[in-house]
């Protein structure tokens, strides 16, 4: 499929709707409590409106549409894969773990409110991202429900997400080679990108046999995700990006930009990216936003 | 209902056969991986295998076997509390918590591995708590697992147990009156007792208007725990409880014995006991584990 210049044009309306969809929402999910509760619910807010690029709601969402799913479910189980991307930074953050200060271009959440309220504040975004789903107002067929929080809580705990940071903190005792990266970063990264995918096309009633193709495009556009991901890290500017950079260098990490060198890594993540783009051609003109999508992922500046 | 002497024989071999069946389930759902994940597993094991009264899981249990669930269901719905209740305790007791050294007599996590992993394996026993319940393997009715998985996530995240440990921390800088200290208690231990028995309801396919008599129960014996809670707390052995005593005294926190005086606050629990029991008479001699349960929470010395 060849991408043309209105594209773009696509995708920004795209992202800029998703992002205010996800806003409302978050802002609906977390009603300010009238007890001494209200600083972890303050900082769950500071966390989950209003900032990053929310891939993962529009890959679900983007994929949802192909199969005509109602926006609004689609939207409610963006959320709860953003809430779960939140608690990931915002535990990725903490002293004891990358020990960041900025992101997003502000302070992380440990450094606006306190440590203990941080690791709270993720607890229940963790949390909250089952109580989305698992209200009826995300599906009415909880066949469906089950099966997107089973897609989830999978795609999050030791087998993808968190497993992959393990492997990520090891990382800088142990000299991994290219397999061991790739392995760490499908787990790291692809497994929630894949599961966005994934969850479109639980929401649209698409049986498992049925999703391989999306699957093929998930896997692909995740591990050149992360391929860009290093390219930003080492060739990036840290103002536009809104947090430091540069890091794994310094701690003797291993990434795909190490391993095969920065050009070899772009050609790999373009590659990668036509490969995702191939898998759609079933969809034809329909996929063009889920395209869009993939060519943006290694395109992008931050 | 009467109790007699028979009945904390069979409590205590209730408490050794889910103590067994726990760890049994534990030991499966947690194989150790063959790459650098191997730390994560084996610190959610060290958590989750072995330790804790299992009072949850039990509540789980007697309250399904009222309504004749199959026994491996029920097990693994209360291995998904249990999870919930482990992960907590990993974070509760890290360094920006109430950083403690001790748990159920042994280093806590963070100290027998490093923060990092403490924090991760945390959250990776969260996100099993929903791969459990999202699996067919605990109820062959989506219907069922969608409700289980709603009650265990509401009753853990911001309106239920971490909500109610933000309540505690802020507790340090507040001066809670009784209304508040039950207010708190009733989310950071109550809600999980609740949604404990609740869940076993679930599994016995009980609907929300049949479960009241369930609900006043478990308010009761959750108010009734935290009481006995706060009494060990002031009475204790260490050694016995295999974890610092009396430090909310050492940080000025209000509690139930502080604001009551012991002998007030052990009546108290007493008389909620026997109301508790009193809600179950419509079961008869059925519900003579849950009734001894009941006991066992405020007569306990750990």
């Amino acid at each position: 499929m060849e991408l043309v210049g209105s594209d773009s044009d696509l995708l920004g309306e795209a992202l800029r709707r998703i992002q205010r969809e996800v806003d409302v929402a978050f802002d609906a999910f977390l009603p300010m409590p009238a007890d001494t509760r209200a600083p972890l619910v303050e900082a769950m807010r500071y966390a989950a409106i209003g900032g990053g690029k929310r891939v993962r709601p529009l890959l679900v969402a983007a994929t949802a549409e192909l199969y005509g799913v109602d926006r609004d479910a689609a939207v409610r189980a963006g959320c709860a894969v953003e809430a779960i991307h939140a608690y990931s930074l915002i535990h990725d953050d903490l002293p004891c773990m990358d020990d960041d200060d900025l992101r997003h271009g502000k302070p992380t959440v440990h450094k606006q409110f306190d440590e203990a309220t941080a690791v709270l504040a993720g607890d229940c975004l963790h949390a909250l991202a089952f109580e989305i789903l698992a209200d009826a107002a995300t599906s009415g067929d909880p066949f469906v429900r089950a099966e997107l929080i089973q897609t989830l809580a999978t795609a999050s705990g030791k087998d993808g997400m968190a497993g992959g940071q393990m492997m990520d903190i090891v990382a800088e005792m142990e000299d991994y080679d290219l397999h061991t990266v790739t392995r760490l970063q499908q787990l790291k990264t692809g497994a929630l990108l894949a599961a966005s995918v994934e969850m479109g096309a639980i929401l649209g009633h698409v049986a498992p046999e049925g999703r391989g193709h999306l699957r093929n495009y998930a896997r692909d556009i995740g591990l050149a995700f992360q391929i860009a991901d290093d390219l930003l890290d080492h060739e990036g500017d840290e103002e536009k990006a809104g947090k430091a950079l540069r890091k794994d260098e310094g701690q003797g990490k291993q990434t795909f930009v190490s391993l095969m060198g920065a050009e070899k890594a772009r050609e790999q993540a373009r590659a990668l990216v036509d490969q995702a783009i191939g898998h759609l051609a079933q969809h034809g003109k329909e996929a063009r936003l889920l395209a869009a999508l993939a060519r943006f992922i290694v395109e992008r500046d931050r």
